[in-house]
């Protein structure tokens, strides 16, 4: 009999199968291999992207030349623009506003053939303090509500680039999915004066069936209604609102690229989506809300039943999935 | 400037980029021509699926033999079984209840070759009317609160098997996608005391920019914020909550398959999903919410920022494609 499953953040349900769980030897979806030719990310190429808005530079080359570990640009083709006044205004029954935001990209690493799973550790660290320094410094903008993290590995999971890359999108508006999670997040929060994400994390520890690793300061575990298989999420072990004021940079890089190796041994380097969710910064700080990181491995299409309910058909049970990840050897 | 668009039905936000709008022909994505080999649907492999539930055999044919226009029978690996218990249980902070429910497919036509808008008008009128015979039957089951039927054609669109067929899943919970269209539709008329989908049409029609065609009982227009490039749904013109008491399947069948006419001729047969919406069991005739079918020709992939965000960016506006779709010579 299948199960199903509702996530108690989201609201949302999902169908597991239990009994005829897919092993992770019957996906047959993976990253294509990378097929080089000339690439906008890669050194020497700096001045076709749009101007630095940060870089790290171990030695003295100016913006915009070769010799850096990380570089953030804007999006060449960016989904928002930056520049423009928000102008809210309706038209008729219809509601529409210009599309204002920043959509910027974090060249990870300046080798075209690593990826954020085999970079060295420190390129990871690097990476997650840029999304930090970004973030601090777009909320100055007061048109923009909320950043959005994410990173696109593989064609299949929509890279339109190869070179390992994140992405942020910094939107007028919170987008849907954080703000019914913060409302769930609240209205459990109204009832029981307690963190639901701890609460989870509390309950997850205890049962071990779905962690997947630990440190000091982080867990991943596989979610109890996952949308997809192998669905990973990272979470800070003490309550933390927002990404992420303690600054323990380097236990996360430990845990994410070690969660992200986990996925590559287990799944032969599967396609994967990859998002932050915080809280916006208006609430910035507060009791109810937690931050975390969200992996999707592309192993699944969206069909005609997702796109019409909103349910998801996961053929892996999370405790399967989990399991996997614990023992692969990485 | 690209333009925020929001969807007054689901409340959701789409990104449409206004100016570099991409033109049928930037879309990669084809439906795979048909491989063939063995097929489980095809005439003379009745033997092969679960028996019929329902069959048009215009002969004297027993069931589960040739000589069928249509058949419905039960998939052979069902999301969810139509056998047990409901059993709602707590599992400490998580829910979960068994996977009752039923999952049945439609082979629309004999002919492998075939699809859905190559059939004859008549087999679609045939499958329009199926649909409505097992909602009918299912809805007899007080376990169940909801049917979706929905239509993958295409591997890109998670279609597993290449002869055309449509599903229908059968549902203990009303999935999330329609509460949201429906709790929307019933503020909307709690507030103006109309369908919030009748002034939709009224105003489409008025105004002529998204409309793609009508007929005496039905329109079909690109919604003002559609989630996809070439989203495209089809709605009865009249007051109509469920699928469908009038049963005029002849109007029907005539204005869906021009529709996936001109998706086929504007996409080249790209792969789509389609989805039709309507009232649950328990409030099937209602003065607020109004059935429709969504067509979504898959031609973008869902990245990150979709998965993090439930935005979703639309590189094709919609008056755009409405045009294309109105000019397709068909």
């Amino acid at each position: 009999m299948p199960e199903l499953r509702k996530d108690p953040i989201s609201g949302r349900w999902v169908i597991i199968s239990i009994e005829r769980g897919k092993r992770p030897s019957d996906f047959g979806m993976r990253v294509s291999a990378k097929k080089g030719g000339f690439c906008a990310f890669c050194e020497g190429n700096e001045h076709t992207t749009p101007p630095e808005i940060l870089a790290l530079r171990p030695g003295k080359n100016g913006p915009n030349t070769s010799g850096w570990t990380l570089r953030v640009v804007s999006n060449k083709f960016p989904a928002l623009n930056i520049e423009g006044e928000l102008n809210r205004e309706g038209d008729g029954i219809f509601d529409k506003m210009n599309g204002v935001g920043a959509h910027e990209v974090v060249v990870e690493h300046p080798d075209h053939n690593l990826t954020l799973s085999t970079v060295p550790l420190k390129s990871v660290e690097n990476v997650l303090k840029a999304f930090h320094a970004r973030i601090e410094d777009l909320k100055k903008d007061k048109r923009l509500k909320y950043v959005l993290v994410f990173k696109n590995e593989g064609d299949d999971a929509g890279a339109s680039l190869e070179h390992t890359h994140s992405q942020l999108i910094a939107l007028p508006i919170v987008p849907d999915l954080v703000r019914e999670e913060i409302d769930q997040a609240k209205q459990y929060y109204n009832y029981k004066e307690r963190c639901i994400f701890c609460d989870i994390i509390r309950q997850e520890s205890a049962n071990k069936a779905r962690v997947i690793s630990e440190n000091e300061d982080f867990i991943s575990l596989a979610p109890f209604a996952p949308r997809a298989p192998f669905e990973t999420h990272i979470l800070p072990k003490r309550h933390e609102s927002s990404y992420m004021p303690n600054g323990n940079f380097n236990f996360l890089a430990q845990i994410l690229q070690r969660t992200l190796k986990q996925i590559d041994k287990v799944l032969n380097l599967p396609p994967y989506n990859m998002m932050i969710h915080t809280s916006p910064f208006k609430n910035e700080e507060n009791d109810y809300y937690h931050w975390h990181i969200e992996i999707l491995p592309k192993l699944t299409k969206i069909a005609g039943f997702e796109w019409g309910s909103g349910f998801y058909i996961n053929p892996t049970p999370p405790e399967e999935a989990a399991k996997f990840m614990r023992e692969a050897e990485i």
